[in-house]
């Protein structure tokens, strides 16, 4: 039995060595990523058991995904498929102005193809949280039956649902993205989202207090999280809103900064701690994650720690 | 005007260093590769001015592909696409028993949408040969049609039109190969065929030297060229046949052996040498072309000019 | 509950890129590799459910171990200690005359503490095979006693019992090792062992044949094999003696050739198969293993399958 | 026909990875780099067609020079040389205090023996611009000459000319350079030159405006751009002084800033933009040319318009 | 004769490329570092002819460590050894709230079983200045006698003694190095120690000036220099203390900066120049050798001339 | 004092890795190497104390060559130069039937100015053997003196002189070479050089031993060494001729075999061996040189006497 379930895609993650530009690159570092995952994986560096459901292809590129994902030591529980691609991107990073960019390469993928019959739906009934973003329904129409159908399992099985609206405008319109998640919504306990796109997807106004307060009354949601990137989260939970500060950070690799937040926070509440303590968290995790290459948070609790407790600075010898 | 002009797809080549495991590949070499392409720089190497065409996305993807093929110095006539992927395939290298081993991810690619019309078809006309081969029909419904309509062109332009069979069982059935490429042979002139795919595509019996007489016989080919891997080539011209050697190599890179042997053989025919010498100079440039990484024959005039003198073993200082 | 178990040291692997020398190297490739845990990766490769326990210290290098070991599917249980080292070996690879070279430097590493009673016993008696080799009671006192003790559990609780003698001259003297290996006999139902040891260390005398037939007899075994390197293996099972010749194979690394005979000889029995199949698949993997970099037989079935059906040669595409 | 020709030399550029000293680097990545074809570059890739003159050596490392230029999709139309050597330089990349340092190592290079007689004159004279650098007098007495012919022949074919100053004090004297350089002013329309260079090389007073008008009145130019680095550019055309400040930028790499702004300049004036209007395109094109490796500016125009129109800062996905 | 010599462990130093995680790390840069090896080549970098004692082990591990400390161009004498370990460190190079971590592997290193008498006491009773730190006698009980018996010779043959007090807590607890090192002091001419090192290990207090003060009236030394890392230093001479302010630098590397500035003093005391100015070379030679990856400061005379100078800022062509 | 001092020029050496051609390499490997280091490198690995005299720039890439002797533990005794070059050479490994190719960039280096007088000729008249090569006289006339006069001195103070032959078709023609060579050799001990170059430079006929006993009649040498590649070697001396054979080797790098073979008859007949005692020795440093990448012979004694003793094939572990 886990405590974390996720269902999403992970891709294999392509990208030239320090800010070489794709056009003209003659390397490319492999990692892997997705949101779901590497949710699992930040809970599982907080101690929380993390299990993965996804369908990959029976190739050397599916196996070298569910390879890196166990490295993890989170569960990979997969469908080996015949069919369908694996999904891929080509990152390149850079700094201002040109900023960095993300090439998608994940058209028919396994994944796209994925039924929740195809799961063992008691994994997610017997799990405490089942997580998933806004990406997995953007997929695929399958897929936006299977997410449906996975979180009311997942309600029906008397697990808390957590969902982060992650927004991708290179996958869907806004329209369509409102549309289909709102949908979503009622089956939902958690929701994190930006508040970038609670503004331009969902139209809410206001300022991050208000966009929490206004998204916990009006889809009854137990709790809400507004994130706000450098300028940290704002939390709703019970009617109240709390503030959380973002931690200064010398930022390698941002991607990933989000899920390291949202799978510490998850993991926190998990082991009891109240909405404010787990935004401190998972501020610092996100903080940690961003001096890291890759997408996955590989943090220790007792490097967390450290930063909570303001302790930094010197070589440590 | 080029003295060659081919069509088809090439590919993002990538490959993990050395023998690793796609599986636990950390790192990726990229480089370029297709058959068409391949042809085409070998022959170019040789002095022939060379041009390949195809339809590429305007993504770093498809900037790559041209980038490195214009750094062969063969001139890319591309279709720049906002629809379609660009293909990619995985190389691993191994040595036996593994086998090295090609992961195709090519469906769907833009080159599978292009449209005869979508190209200038007077620099077919204009060229001296054109060039492709049994892969690109392969790919698509759409560019079987394209390959006719180019070959027709060709035809009538009075270009000589050469083709290399390749069949990839990993793209289609012996049946569907047959069917369809017998049906484009009235428009060849030139055919290169692997001594395999003479038996087990097409299902004609006998040696080699029988292979290419009957194949030059039943389908009123004006040369035939069938491969024999490292035991050599044999030639059909004028009812007559020559069989060619293979020069012992050093083998780093097995994979555009075969677009070597073609390309150098085409070129030398434009220089105006008779058969038995093109193939010596195609067997040779076959022999370089495997001690170099990737699928480009980047040799030099007086290195193939070396190899026929048999003039080597010595470091050059 | 697992197919097999396995108990040893997994160290650190650093080595020079290509054939560098340690002396002038200024990068080194990290990998890990164990006797033990590379029979456990073997076995999982073709289906079995595997496990491997240690000791290992709470540290980034202890993480680095676990880590990679669970990225090749098998399970890592192990004692995570705040006292002694993590074990490492350089590894220098060469051609002859050179040949290549390992620089152990493993001492006092935490796994050299490790008891029976750290580890829960269960575990072992559950499984159907316990796996362990004569490097693990070299290592300390301490590991003597545990190997001991967790011999005689699996015993106890039903377990098949397999040992391969794997003598490490730098780790021991022949004295040594034969005064407390053949200690340990009565207790193992499987030997594996190379004809050089049985003669070295255990003074047997005779032909390969000779040697399975005598170590089988003399110490109640009920199954012995005796491998040969190049030369292949032969088993003693039922009184009968089966002979297995080697796989040619172009060596990339030959760190782990035995593991992966190991693994796939107790895999393939207990998939159902007698004494000469099992050897027979041992020997391919054994074969395919030296196609890849690094400790771990990362080959899937069907590439197995292929090698024993002989199929092989072209790059499959 | 090209829209801007240019002459000059471009040199094979090594450089140690990251900021590892050259006295102790095991590596070095090549590129290369030289300023008339960074300008070249920069031009074609916001839609001019773009020629390099120059001689090379007939050589794997003249060859190595024209592949990279022909990648980035200029024409490389050189004469290939058996004398002369392929000039060098060595980058040190550092930070404060130690500062970025190149050695040059481009004694006797073939193109200091070139000619204008060599070259196809037409092609100068069928351009649009011709575009030549202060570096390329300075590295022999001939060519000197040569790049008096040039520019004259360039007058001549109605061609307008364009001209970095670009004093480099490893090669002259600021007396030589004075001398030599302003013999040439004369015969070019549009000059480029650092504040610090007008002032230190050719000793003229006051701030960038008044240098810019003082360059213009005193010599005849039609247009006159004087760069400030971080501190933006004054662009001085019919009479009229335009300012433009610099973009802020996460610099990875400055060399080739000042070439990527030159290029700009000169394709967007000959895309109708009034001074003003290519001064922004220029310095937005600078900007961004910092974050990339290497010399060459491997912008796309959507890049481009984007930092113009001050779109900016978040992961693109 | 040597100007310098210096004794103590030199470390095989192991890191992960960039920011990459050791926990994830596929390859590892080699380089090697140790207090006493780094003062030596930063004196020897100033002119000074500098020698390095030590034992090391008869392996190529050991092998390497003396062919780069010999690279830098310092004298390597060091007694071969056939037991003991080379102590190796593993680095992690990270940015806030990160930050950088070392991990020792270096217990049972061949130098902690150095004794004095194995050595040439002459080399030191000849030397200038004989130096150590407060590593050494933290690495076993044999070192803190052989520590002492050296400072012990060095004042007998008139040798100025040259101390950095280094305290490490991963070596040992303030208590220990306080009762250790206080009792090498009265054979100690000159100290350098961080304020933090004064303030928390020999509970002295006040600021810089007053720890510096303290430490030379109460322990007789000659001079006292107090490190502030990027707010300076301070000198105690005569009686006099001296500020010294930290140049601004754009630091890659941290480690080894304390000793860049202690081999520098050392260096520029022995040329003779006065405290404040030995202090200000020092001072920029820190700050150059944050420019610089690794342990070593490999900077020029002149590069350091121009720091203090005050010339900077440009590419240098 | 040396055992072993030599006199010649080291250059950069710049390859890329593995088979790549230079052409299209993105990364070189930098090392360096030059006949008269690599035998002072090679002897010295066999105890013998080495020196190399030599001229280079006072620049990065001159302390690049120096410090990397240096670190072989050679004494590096250089003139600095702030006039010359650093020679360099750019090597493409390659297997048959391309091979290897070296691509020299060395005219004008600092080397080529080098008079007699700027050394310290005392230190090759306390040597016991003063060795160069023909490559030295061959880089320029002022050099042609400096060789001469080093020679001379050699015979004045009592140090025996050897000379290897070298002749370099890609420096100057046979003619040349044999009227420059022939008059050093009245100077010389000691001579080791090539069949093919006896036969081919020098015009002498037979087979290798008559050209070994027809040079050491004709031109009263002491001793002459014929080698022959991969058939072995001849030895002269004392008017019998030795025969001694290669052995076999996987070869990882050819360059620098010869050096290595010298430089161990060199130091072995220094130590007292008879001249085929010698060639077995130096027999067996050239195979094991082949096995190592780069021009120095990294061997160790254990290593050389190992295969000596035909010891070899395992896995040492
Ligand atoms: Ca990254
Ligand atoms: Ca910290
Ligand atoms: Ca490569
Ligand atoms: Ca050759
Ligand atoms: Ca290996
Ligand atoms: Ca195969
Ligand atoms: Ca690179
Ligand atoms: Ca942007
Ligand atoms: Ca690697
Ligand atoms: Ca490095
Ligand atoms: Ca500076
Ligand atoms: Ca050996
Ligand atoms: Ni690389
Ligand atoms: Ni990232
Ligand atoms: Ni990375
Ligand atoms: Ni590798
Ligand atoms: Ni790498
Ligand atoms: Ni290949
Ligand atoms: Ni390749
Ligand atoms: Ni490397
Ligand atoms: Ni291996
Ligand atoms: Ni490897
Ligand atoms: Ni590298
Ligand atoms: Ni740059
Ligand atoms: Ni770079
Ligand atoms: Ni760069
Ligand atoms: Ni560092
Ligand atoms: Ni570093
Ligand atoms: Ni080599
Ligand atoms: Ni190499």
């Amino acid at each position: 039995m886990s405590d974390i379930v996720t269902f999403g895609e992970t891709m294999l993650r392509l990208s030239p060595p320090g800010n070489e530009r794709l056009e003209s690159a003659t390397e490319l570092e492999v990692r892997v990523g997705g949101a779901e995952s590497n949710v699992a994986i930040a809970a599982s560096r907080l101690g929380a058991t993390a299990a993965w459901l996804s369908k990959v292809p029976e190739s050397p590129l599916g196996r070298r995904v569910v390879s890196e994902l166990r490295s993890y030591g989170i569960e990979a529980d997969v469908v080996w498929s015949r069919h369908g691609r694996q999904g891929t991107y080509y990152l390149e990073n850079a700094g201002e102005p040109r900023g960095s960019n993300v090439v998608y390469d994940r058209e028919n993928s396994a994944v796209s193809t994925a039924k929740a019959q195809e799961f063992d739906i008691e994994r997610i009934q017997n799990a405490r949280v089942f997580f998933t973003t806004g990406i997995t329904p953007a997929l695929s129409t399958t897929l936006r039956e299977t997410t449906a159908n996975m979180l009311k399992a997942a309600r029906q099985g008397g697990t808390t649902t957590a969902f982060d609206f992650n927004y991708r405008r290179k996958l869907w319109s806004p329209e369509e993205a409102r549309e289909t998640l709102t949908q979503l919504f009622p089956g939902i306990d958690v929701l994190v989202i930006a508040a970038r796109d609670a503004r331009t997807v969902l139209g809410i106004e206001g300022d991050p207090r208000q966009l929490a307060h206004r998204l916990g009354s009006q889809f009854d949601f137990t709790t809400v999280v507004v994130t706000r990137g450098s300028e940290g989260a704002v939390g709703w939970h019970d009617s109240v809103v709390h503030e959380q500060g973002a931690y200064e950070t010398d930022t390698v690799s941002p991607v990933g900064t989000g899920d390291a937040f949202t799978g510490a926070f998850l993991a926190r509440r998990l082991d009891g701690d109240d909405v404010p303590t787990a935004l401190e968290y998972a501020a610092a995790m996100a903080a940690l994650k961003r001096t890291i290459p890759g997408d996955a948070a590989l943090v220790t609790r007792d490097e967390l720690e450290a930063v909570v407790a303001e302790d930094g600075q010197q070589i440590s010898r």
